[in-house]
């Protein structure tokens, strides 16, 4: 089938560039001599996910626990579930490493860490350290680390397997630099938390580090075991704007079709809106013009349907929840009404791809010259929890 | 099963709640002598459908040609797809009404009346009029409108239905008085549309108006025929804001777990983040405290788990994918760490349902006295397209 053949909105799957993405973090990861675990909260995908491992020690990364039993369900054994557990979640999840699965858990706090302790269930359980974004986890140098690992260690059924840190203050980086300089940061101090468990007795053999950027960028990863990126796989315009991603990189994109021209006011509507696109302004940061090339783009950039080129100026400014409304960034430029007459298609880059993808049940993967693709197949999406 | 027994996050809907909105809606359809026909892209269930329909018309409107399908496969054929068609879907619509559907499109634009009048299926069409909101939509007064109708009209298999309107500028109103200017704003277009059209000597039979705010404060309909709102079901925090439904209205609401505290910061998290969500943050329209009692509440209201009453101050400040960030509006005000611990739930009112419900297969329905609610059922969403 020819994309164009699509009804719309779809989520498009560009195969080829996919596999550039995760070879390169396969091919930088190797360099850095740590181990890529690439999370799959971002494709939620067994295909995607067979890509990211292709060269890799096998290992993944999920959010939810759904994800966590839909890739053992596709054969996926080692699996770090990286959001902070809670106690009435450990049923499901010893009742998945019953059926065979190696589920890491995550805590920063001493009273889960008792649940745990106390569930009977056995466990492998990472500290969560703060390194700097100041979300969840506990700092390197804190009493709490010492206190958690105490009361883990002592628990016959449960192994204390490292630490684990993510580094999401690299999205506020502008330029590279400051992003390296956030790396070396997290680094820091996931590989303090390390030394100070190892000296106190504790084992620590994982030492964890996360976020795209990051691993993008670093140079060394002294002390740092394996690095969990996964948005690298797709890129988005947020990647775009930081630098970590080249526009021509990103794979994932949404057909949509031209719905009603409106040339008094300069616009024209699509059929991907809200629901289509997610309303994440996540480029809304770059408004200063930090953001290289394509700033903010609303809530995505419009590009030509077959070779995903971006049509000059062409941004999502507005969002329904069926209704995506378009326009040009210089608005004396007039929009292309007869390039793209009612019922033409054009592809939309996401601004966050982990949240435009969630909308959808499936990719529509293509493959093939930009200017003839052809959607070679679909794969499922696990959304939900 | 006990609603504090689900696991997190999970989508919750009342039924009391919601019959109780559903029914009053009915009622007000009926004083103002207009049929009801309930838009369901919000709740996209056909077991909300039924308490929608119930002492209604029975015919619905839609936003995807999935839900057409779905409610079709559920029992109902009047269907209205009130998203401007485009002419590469016009084979499933006519293959949805060979199965014995009974669909009506709109369409705002004379070259796709040419490609539906073209295409040999037996269609029928609303013309979509702008009644201020500048989206989709011809002008009341403009030229397009007869040139529209003429072609639908001369097309042997065509029928033109009526005209077709959606105030969705009722949605930056502030105070009563305003949206009851903008409903007679949107009466007054759509019955001067389909006075010239009658005048024209083309057929009109359906007069259409949409908006839940603009319904919901209507007192004089004079000349239209029906009415399409579909949020008044459920609610959420934007309609607390305009007035529109009480905060105790509310029928949808996510259950969430406290999986960190961050006491140093006054924050906590939960289970909920931007995909359990949305990412819609349509109460910042209230950040000048217009808003009433809770104006702009971030991402969410947050509510005893059993009670959905407001725990006083406490809103979801900032969303990751799965990480919701937790504080008090007033700064310096504790969160209440003790009554919240690590583990415990809590349920926060959306911000724009439509957009929250989207992130979920499923309600989980309950029912019974707030402080004792069981879950009794789940009953399943039709998500996509």
């Amino acid at each position: 089938m020819k994309l164009n053949d699509l009804l719309t909105p779809a989520l498009i799957l560009d195969k080829a560039r996919l596999a550039r993405n995760t070879m390169a973090m396969t091919k930088h990861a190797r360099g850095l001599g740590v181990d890529l675990r690439p999370h799959l909260k971002t494709a939620k995908s067994s295909e995607v996910a067979k890509l990211a491992l292709s060269g890799n020690a096998g290992g993944i990364t999920v959010a939810t626990m759904r994800e966590a039993e839909y890739f053992f369900d596709n054969g996926i054994s080692d699996i770090t579930y990286a959001a902070c557990i809670v106690p009435a979640k450990l049923d499901r999840v010893a009742a998945l490493n019953a059926r065979g699965a190696d589920v890491k858990l995550i805590t920063d706090n001493a009273d889960v860490a008792a649940a745990i302790a106390g569930h009977g269930g056995a466990f492998k359980v990472l500290i969560e350290i703060d390194c700097g974004e100041h979300r969840t986890g506990i700092l390197p140098d804190g009493a709490a680390l010492l206190e958690i690992a105490v009361i883990l260690d002592a628990a016959p059924a449960v192994e204390l397997a490292g630490v684990l840190t993510h580094a999401g203050h690299s999205y506020s980086c502008r330029g590279k630099e400051a992003i390296e300089a956030v790396a070396e940061e997290e680094r820091a101090a996931v590989v303090e938390a390390a030394e100070r468990l190892r000296a106190a007795g504790h084992p620590c053999a994982t030492v964890s580090t996360g976020s795209t950027p990051c691993v993008m960028v670093a140079r060394d990863l002294t002390g740092v075991t394996e690095v969990r990126p996964g948005v690298y796989m797709f890129g988005d315009m947020f990647h775009a704007g930081l630098g970590t991603r080249r526009v021509d990189e990103i794979a994932v994109s949404v057909l949509a079709s031209v719905i009603a021209h409106r040339e008094d006011d300069n616009q024209l509507y699509i059929d991907a809106g809200g629901l289509a696109l997610s309303k994440d302004r996540a480029t809304g940061a770059f408004d200063d013009d930090s953001g290289g090339e394509h700033g903010d783009c609303g809530y995505g950039l419009v590009c030509d349907a077959e070779t995903c080129a971006p049509i000059p100026g062409l941004y999502v400014a507005a969002v329904h929840q069926e209704h995506g409304m378009v326009t040009v960034a210089e608005k004396e430029a007039p929009l292309p009404f007869s390039r793209l007459p009612v019922g033409a298609k054009v592809r939309v880059l996401p601004n966050h791809v982990c949240m435009t993808s969630a909308a959808y049940d499936e990719y529509n993967v293509i493959d093939g010259d930009e200017d003839s693709a052809e959607v070679i197949t679909t794969w499922g999406r696990c959304n939900g929890w």
